[in-house]
């Protein structure tokens, strides 16, 4: 009756239901389940989960998952199992599974590699379309993707390919080498996953291959593990320009000490540039003595060069991310950056000033529009480069989060501020 | 010759290349290409080029364009196309073709219906599978996906599916009513396209089954089309992050105007929030008169609030789009936030309470260090609840950006601090 009603469910979603419960129960109802949906359900389950579960399981029990799951899915598995185990689990799978699995652990971490699959199917070129049917009939239950077929040569390179729709449209007798594409997309190895994803998503692939340094196919990397690809580098993204460093897991089950530490570094790295906004104030005390009114538009003023810089800090930092803009467009973006921002500082101005003259009469009014256009323009010049910047200097453009470009646009708006005040209002230089 | 070159680029290159000449010459290239193919470029091109590429052409040309292309982008061509001329185009259509068109082309734009296709295969749940794999070779060549095919009953109900996979592997004699499943994964016309998507990717869906309010199927989800649109939210959620408005193409291609709109409003909407903070320092003016220094804490102690603040708020509202977290899990998640702000605030406290000690000795210290404690964590509550309340109002919770948490955390912060200062410094109330 347990296993009626849990195999109602979808592997998904009871993957969820069993993260409620404690690892024992789990344990225990995933142990109900056929094998088929056992290693379904398991794959599902996040990594922590993984290694609880694994750790109260025997040895073959373990080995029994590794050989229903698939194969990306079980080369996971492999990082989470203790290495002391791997030998043991994986002696009763048969060799060439075996291999495979090895290999495809065995790739770095946010590769192509990573995340590829080694569940393929391939049809020789010089067979026929009602044989590659039969073929592919046969290897329907074990392959992850039968709808996107692949051809390759001797040396077992890439050559063509072809999909179940173009096979069941051709005629039988058709030889397949007449039919196939040869002309594909593929992916390196050590292709980042966030670009094999970008090519799975404007080709509208089902998968795509992946071929080591000689051309050789290794794996493919299937479109639904190319979605979660794009899910988890937009969030990396999201957080990483909100200075959270990179979560394996998701915010609701992080650790508290991981959230500390993913926090921690950026704030207290952010609060030495603050200190150089504190000593631009303090360098200004006398300004400050004689027009006390000018701290009023203080926040205001540096705040709004901060927000224009995230704004375009993260139109920026998005685009580079989906592939529309070049670091080649800079020039370009740049140039349209000065028009926009300058309408920005303007609009800024004009409402700015009026609460300056009511404040502080003409003078002030002046002094504040002027700060603000200047201080607008370059918030925006910084948050527009330091995505380019920092992809030139080898970092991540994410990097130029809305705090980071705040902190830049914070301290040069003190300085800028200031000046002007100094100028305008003829007080002797600090 | 110009047609050969052509056909060796996939279709969405050759969008893209088309883009970087003028209309007239895109017009033409476009008009080289056999007619498919042109219809698959077509769909690949952004609204504002369909629309002065059709203006070029005649009602005969956009006629046979409409009826290659995929229904949903059809209907999308129908959206840019003037009203006027949607009679004279649809003429040549075939009755039904026409009438699934107008009707895709109904839905609300942002809705499954807007992004759903007419293109599906359905069979009889009678039949058998081999005559279910005749039927489906038969229309291979129009439907848009014929890997997961559903069957529907007399009132077009939608009531089982089954993989191309799962036909190829059962028995020719078997029906399909045995072997369908009955249990499906499917959606609203209504839906937002957003969830529909994040359906697509939970499930691995290859297409998700549209229904109305009476449980007829309308149509289908692809899952390249839910891939685009799980981009498209993500990059609206992140301009939203950054208090820019959504813009409906890409970045690069925005005109200078529409990303002066896009980005003037909360510019504007911030400044008053940010008057705020200037009249608490206005208010305690002579606490600052009495110690300058003060004056060098405060970008570092408000800011400071609001970057921890900018992080709980990335962190919510990345895991509400996601689906990591839901409205329900808000207590939890303030607990947890209680605690990881207390660990953030001690920290900087702590790195800033040596440098108040620097500068302004024992009682500064104090003050500093206080005052950092009770503004990281007000800024980290404001950040982890704003979320929350704006789903409650019914706002998209993505409008709790970095720029606005800041904004009240400064104004709280600036409050805080020399409320703080007033009480340990022994100074009158202001
Ligand atoms: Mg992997
Ligand atoms: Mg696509
Ligand atoms: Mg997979
Ligand atoms: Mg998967
Ligand atoms: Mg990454
Ligand atoms: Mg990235
Ligand atoms: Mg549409
Ligand atoms: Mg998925
Ligand atoms: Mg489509
Ligand atoms: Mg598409
Ligand atoms: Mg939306
Ligand atoms: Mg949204
Ligand atoms: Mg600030």
């Amino acid at each position: 009756a347990v296993r009626q009603f849990l195999e109602e469910f979808q592997a998904v979603d009871l993957a969820e239901l069993l993260q409620t419960v404690p690892v024992d129960a789990a344990r225990e109802l995933l142990m109900y389940l056929p094998v088929v949906q056992r290693a379904s359900v398991f794959g599902h389950l996040p990594v922590d989960w993984q290694s609880q579960l694994t750790t109260a399981m025997t040895d073959k029990e373990v080995s029994q998952l590794l050989r229903h799951l698939d194969a990306d899915e079980g080369a996971d598995l492999l990082h989470v199992l203790p290495e002391n185990r791997h030998d043991r689990v994986l002696r009763k799978i048969a060799h060439a599974e075996r291999e495979a699995l090895r290999r495809l652990a065995s790739y770095e971490e946010g590769t192509a590699g990573a995340i590829m699959t080694s569940d393929y199917m391939t049809v020789p070129a010089e067979i026929t379309v009602g044989e590659a049917l039969d073929v592919i009939r046969k290897s329907a239950p074990s392959a992850e993707l039968i709808y996107q077929i692949y051809t390759v040569d001797a040396q077992y390179r890439l050559i063509g390919t072809l999909s179940l729709r173009e096979l069941i449209m051709n005629k039988p007798e058709a030889r397949i080498k007449d039919v196939m594409t040869t002309d594909m997309v593929k992916t390196k190895l050590s292709a980042k996953q966030e670009d094999a994803a970008k090519l799975i998503s404007r080709y509208d692939l089902l998968s795509l291959p992946v071929v080591d340094d000689d051309e050789r196919l290794v794996g493919i990397i299937t479109y639904d593990d190319a979605m979660d690809v794009a899910e988890a580098e937009a969030t990396e993204d999201m957080h990483k320009g909100a200075t959270i460093g990179p979560l394996a897991g998701n915010f609701r089950d992080a650790r508290l000490f991981t959230l500390y530490r993913k926090r921690i570094v950026w704030l207290l790295l952010l609060v030495f540039g603050n200190l150089v906004s504190g000593a631009g104030i303090a360098y200004y005390e006398d300004t400050i003595a004689a027009y006390v009114v000018l701290v009023f538009f203080l926040p205001l003023l540096i705040d709004s060069g901060g927000n224009a810089g995230s704004q375009a800090a993260t139109l920026v930092v998005r685009s580079m991310a989906t592939g529309d803009i070049a670091i080649s467009d800079w020039g370009k973006l740049l140039l349209k950056e000065v028009a926009v921002a300058s309408g920005l500082g303007l609009t800024m101005a004009a409402a700015v000033s009026l609460i300056g003259a009511y404040r502080g009469g003409f003078d002030i009014a002046w002094v504040v529009a002027l700060s603000m256009i200047c201080i607008v323009m370059t918030g925006s010049l910084v948050g527009l480069c330091l995505p380019f910047i920092l992809n030139r200097l080898g970092w991540d453009p994410a990097t130029a989060s809305a705090p980071l470009v705040t902190t830049i646009a914070d301290a040069s708006g003190v300085l800028i501020y200031f000046w002007i005040a100094n100028w305008i209002l003829h007080l002797p230089a600090p």
